[in-house]
């Protein structure tokens, strides 16, 4: 039988790398998901397997062993994984063996934030299944906690969204709020299919800023303005005044280097069919964009993204945060 | 025999748009000129022939008749050149019949200045012809007056760089200064062939402007500071630096909405052969883009311009002003 939870997927709407200097952004959860299915087992070892990764491990009384794919990238993958079992099974209070199955609707390391929902379905499906009592804040701490370690120390924000779902207004000293967005909100999601490391681009920021400080800190200050109008705009479902908001902000990015022509064709393509606004989502350089349509453009705006090289799927806003599928 | 004389195009290389609110902009001159030749009639009437436009018009006592092409187009563009004939003529104090035939290498209305060389090299052709003695001043003043008729309130920077050449830094309330800049500098320049109206243009930046003035007021700023550090970086032969900055330039432009994907194929082309820096040059929403480009990647860039549909050819920086050719 067995225990099935699920946790969804984000997108940044506004703000990216911004952020890293203090400015606001907004996140969103969207209707695509990461499942975790836990079953118990007879031994005590805990078995990992993520379909989508090919990438399959054990661990037994702390040894970890890659039975399938690279072992350098399973230990890397499945290593927060692990933490967050092993933080259920200290509140259980005894050892038990755990069959792991981890499947995701999105693509996986191009910022949607599948690792944190990964964690957060895998947490909440581990403590049903044990019948360990659990609040949706512990859900949110254990995640937060597990992926600070692959991720250093990372913001929180998709801990956040994986566990609680929305729409969230994040800033980095003040943490994040929920935002009360009634409007439905349909985007397209073309996945460019070029890897790109989040590091590298949030350096070439730091390279952009430190040689053209005078012109870039003015761009800092017009993309929180555009995360506070956004903000309204949402709030007032005025989806026209978005879309301006997000081309206005995808040329911040580009003018601060993480755009790239992968990118670049996508968002052309998504526009030119007819989306109300295009930006880059997350770290640029390849990765994710996405387009905000109204429901008639949405098949025009996903086969223009499709013919111009991208892998598009379509994703809406959720509320739903962490959950149990089936138990 | 007659007399011929030339004047350089231009290319704005900074600053379009953001010019109309005060702040600065750099403007070049280009090795393509526009060609006038002026020929002495038995009669007393005024015979233009534009080859690029297909025009071809007489103006005898006044009285403007279209030969070729459209009366209304052909009363729009000749109607300065006319202008000019009748100042000079004014100062040589005596009605001739002149024929004057006019050519230009560059596209004309496509914002690189055909109209103001037109004039510039008009007044000096017909000016040495009838041998009245006038200044690169008078001839500065004649095309300016003259611009003024078709194009109501004009900055004067167009008759500058036909008139004297080289290199302006142009602020609306100090007007222009030549800039001293020794390096060479090669340009793709890509005919979108998308034709555009500046004015519609310019009321798209100051529509995003009204509904956006704290998004875009700082997008003003670092506009500004772009063009100061690409002052610097142009004396300083530092065309890396140049590069960069008319990329964030073009990001701003773009933001304000004056881009269109005619120019971002182009760009996107630009960039991905090499350019060190790609944008649109003047009104934008069509017309003409520029990419800055080292000696050895001009022709990669110039391919790709081609291929992703524009039409392009090299220019180059000339200090060469209106100049008489042959008489």
């Amino acid at each position: 039988m067995g225990v099935t939870a699920s946790a969804p997927a984000k997108v940044i709407l506004f703000g990216e790398h911004f952020v890293v200097y203090g400015e606001p952004a907004i996140v969103l959860a969207i209707d695509k998901r990461v499942y975790a299915k836990a079953e118990k087992r007879v031994d005590k070892i805990l078995h990992l397997n993520s379909a989508n990764l090919a990438l399959e491990a054990t661990i037994e009384n702390g040894v970890f062993t890659t039975e399938k794919g690279n072992p350098k990238e399973a230990k890397l993958r499945f290593e927060p994984v692990k933490t967050a079992v092993a933080k259920v099974l200290a509140k259980h209070g005894a050892a038990v063996g755990i069959d792991l199955e981890i499947s995701s609707e999105v693509p996986v390391g191009a910022g949607l934030g599948s690792s944190a929902a990964v964690i957060a379905s895998t947490t909440a499906a581990v403590s049903t299944l044990l019948n360990v009592n659990i609040s949706r804040e512990d859900i949110f701490r254990i995640t937060f906690e597990a992926e600070k370690i692959v991720h250093g120390t990372p913001s929180g924000v998709d801990p956040a969204i994986a566990t609680f779902g929305g729409t969230l207004l994040f800033q980095m000293d003040t943490g994040f709020r929920p935002l009360d967005i009634k409007s439905e909100i349909s985007l397209v999601i073309g996945n460019t299919g070029v890897e790109r490391s989040t590091r590298v681009q949030v350096e070439k920021v730091r390279a952009v800023k430190e040689k053209y400080p005078q012109v870039v800190e003015p761009m800092l200050r017009s993309a929180r303005e555009i995360v506070l109008r956004a903000v309204e705009a949402l709030k007032k479902d005025d989806l026209e005044t978005v879309g301006e908001l997000m081309n206005i902000n995808h040329s911040l990015l580009r003018g601060v280097g993480v755009s790239d022509d992968s990118l670049e064709w996508l968002i052309n393509a998504a526009t030119k069919a007819g989306a109300l606004g295009a930006k880059l989502t997350g770290a640029g350089g390849g990765g994710c964009m996405i387009a905000l349509s109204r429901k008639d453009k949405l098949e025009q705006v996903t086969e223009a993204i499709q013919r111009a090289g991208g892998n598009p799927f379509i994703a809406r806003k959720t509320d739903e945060g962490v959950r149990i599928e089936q138990s």
